[in-house]
């Protein structure tokens, strides 16, 4: 077998940074276990560890990287006779140092170099992993839980991954091409009569042809308006929209996210389109906010903005767009935040929490909406953001006693009631901070509506 | 969202029997969590744990069913305002209630339910579930162990599971009939040039589109030496045979697991022919030997029989085709058993280890090749198995000083180097036990070499 390539230069100098960054604190990063589906020995798709996979570059189930010194060891498994009839021949340690440019041991050694020292590490999304952690560091070790020693390298990951390096980007651009190639496949395949999940197929079929994989759980509903719809089994009728949140994942796992709302039919009605408009001047409102130096949350702002103007022109929402946004009356329609971080993970480093998408003394707002942002950092060039606002009709905000009298002060609901075809619209970008601005990386996949209603009907 | 149909009285017929196996014994039984790909909230697809999904029928994360003096009650956390935002309206209590004809209570009721009894449950293949389920019980759980408490659950679900009902079969029956499309796809979108990636994608399109999910990880691949192969970045050339074992899941969960070789060029060559039709006459043979009655390792050792004689016509192995089955010198081409039990999981109920597979006092053998034998009983109408034997010529075979001495003496190299365009071969099918004799579910994809080479050329 062998060994897919990678760009060793790349990956040496991330590794190095990190070093430069830790000093004499010494750090383990684990790359993560198999998870089980329905037996132990019938595993997902093996996903390695995203701060693993930032400075390794390659799926090692089991293995540890080690930083001390100045100096990256990495510690595996020696494959055995077994490892070999059962998953092919395996690299030896020289032929895996070579390949990585960085050491390679035994991870039985891994209790001996780690024996006297105060190492900091990053909990695994699995417990197994942690369990081992745990072991390996004579402290308990949980996902989602830093230790106070923990902290300096999660804040080191989070300096490095912030911003993207020219290999990240070469990766993040074939996800995106990847995601392309979906979305004019998943227009194509759309017809009255259609289950969502032969468009999803359609979709998927892209991006393991690629060689990749979901970066995420698709959705592909024609109920938009359930914002992490994982149900499938819906048909797509004559007067639907349909809602498709998908994104590749690079062969070296790196994420894009794109949303996309189309008519089934090929042909928006009025009703449709008014809406979509809003929610496309919104996206490119938020996108024309994004600039280094913008506040996150200010873009959101923006998109909310938008989409209050939006809705009082419509006749939808009554009142004066800033003070609706202020009361958060677009939070009943937009109830979520217009984006996040994207690189390795599609919400970026979110294994960290807030630490990662929040800059240093910034919280999350306790509003209706705004608690949903995810991001509130300020750009700077190298980063990537998702912008995404969405319109939603979402019965159990409208069931929810809390938000009731906001409801009732803002919404017209004999207006709403005229766009009933209307339950759920998104539109979703990959935006890359330049020095001077932003580039759109997803802006080939059809958005203005002409172009998907020429998308869906082939 | 409306929720997805299914055979409440056969499910309910599944619960009073396993009540009436248990007698006065209380039962626990998890349906498992969602297990994270590489942070909390981005999560493999849900799949039940399988005993749960055999008396329940329904995909409910986090949910518990108790059986209890011969009433069954599933436990479920009410779904909040924010499940209804971002996974749409959630079913009350009355209407799954009706739905499942089963009593349904909140989950933090269950403590109550069960202090101070004696429960027995099933450890859940995630660390998440068998901790909750340790904090339930008072006792450690772990992934793999049963208690001796538990054991007669175990057996009792073993009892239920080993046979199929007719809600089974229709349901496997609904899976087999998407895999048929997938291999046909497969077999059309091989070429040389194409990608593994490219045909695995055009199989599971198929799969996808049917509301299914694959069984377990598609092995599709050019190198089928590489008994569970998990990498697809290779590209099929001209001379090459496609190994594909792929099986679809039904909507519902239950398993297909079928292979088929083909060549690239849609033209298998005199050589790798001589080798397909061993492993075919083999696969015909193990076949004919499933009948009530018969014991497996006896339908295991058919095929290794035919093998041997088919490899000793063709002059590469050396010797009497019993003695060298009693040598395990057919081990060295066909290194695996012959199948194991299929269901819900595609190595049904491998999540109880040999409890399940083997009957009572029968346990695995140390030879080389029959130690990898998972089933071990004497078959049953109903029951359902694979049949897969399969030649290869592993690098890691020929390679073990262990196995060098059975090589030396039997197998003659030089014959042998003649077949080098031959690396791996499996021909697998799905077979249930009847009443009197066997029948092949997967029948209707292609299996004798020239249909083969016709759906392949399409």
């Amino acid at each position: 077998m062998p060994l897919r390539p990678l760009d060793r230069a790349a990956h040496a100098a991330r590794r190095a940074r990190l070093a430069a960054l830790l000093g004499d604190r010494p750090a383990l990063l684990p790359a993560g276990a198999h998870a089980p589906r329905n037996y132990a020995a019938n595993v997902f798709p093996f996903r390695t560890a995203s701060h693993f996979l930032y400075l390794v570059g390659m799926p090692l189930p089991g293995a540890m990287l080690r930083v001390a010194r100045g100096e990256a060891t990495l510690y595996v498994t020696p494959g055995t006779a077994q490892d070999a009839l059962w998953h092919g021949p395996q690299p030896d340690f020289a032929a895996l140092s070579a390949h990585l440019g960085c050491a390679v041991r035994a991870l039985d050694t891994l209790p001996d170099a780690l024996r006297g020292t105060d190492t900091a590490t990053l909990p695994a999304v699995d417990l197994a992993t942690c369990e081992r952690q745990s072991a390996l560091l004579s402290r308990a070790v949980r996902p989602g839980t830093l230790a106070p020693i923990d902290e300096a390298l999660a804040d080191a990951m989070i300096a490095l991954r912030l911003t993207h390096d020219t290999a990240a980007l070469t990766s993040m651009r074939s996800a995106v091409a990847t995601t392309e190639r979906a979305f004019a496949a998943g227009m194509r395949a759309t017809r009255p009569g259609v289950r969502e999940s032969a468009v999803r197929a359609a979709m998927e079929y892209e991006i393991v042809a690629a060689g990749g994989a979901p970066a995420y759980g698709a959705i592909v509903s024609v109920h938009g308006e359930v914002l992490h719809n994982d149900t499938h089994f819906g048909t797509c009728a004559e007067g639907d929209l349909l809602l498709a949140d998908v994104g590749a994942e690079s062969e070296d796992g790196w994420a894009s996210d794109v949303t996309r709302t189309w008519p089934v039919s090929g042909r928006y009605t009025p009703t449709q389109r008014a809406i979509y408009d809003v929610v496309l001047a919104a996206n490119r409102a938020a996108i024309a906010a994004v600039r280094p130096g913008a506040r996150y949350r200010d873009v959101h702002m923006t998109a909310a903005r938008t989409i209050a103007e939006g809705l009082v022109a419509l006749g939808i929402l009554r009142g004066e767009p800033d003070a609706l946004v202020t009361a958060g009356a677009h939070a009943l329609f937009f109830p979520h935040g217009v984006g996040h971080l994207l690189g390795l993970d599609v919400h970026d480093m979110e294994d960290l929490g807030d630490r990662a998408g929040y800059a240093p003394g910034r919280t999350r707002s306790t509003q209706f909406g705004l608690s949903y942002l995810r991001l509130d950092r300020d750009l700077a060039p190298g980063m990537c953001v998702t912008i995404e606002p969405g319109f939603y009709v979402v019965p159990a905000i409208f069931d929810d006693p809390a938000l009731a009298p906001l409801a009732a002060q803002y919404v017209d609901r004999a207006v709403l009631a005229r766009f009933a075809d209307v339950r759920g619209i998104r539109i979703e970008d990959d935006v890359l901070v330049t020095d001077d601005g932003a580039e759109v990386l997803t802006r080939a996949i059809p958005k203005d509506a002409p172009d998907v209603e020429a998308a869906v009907r082939g």
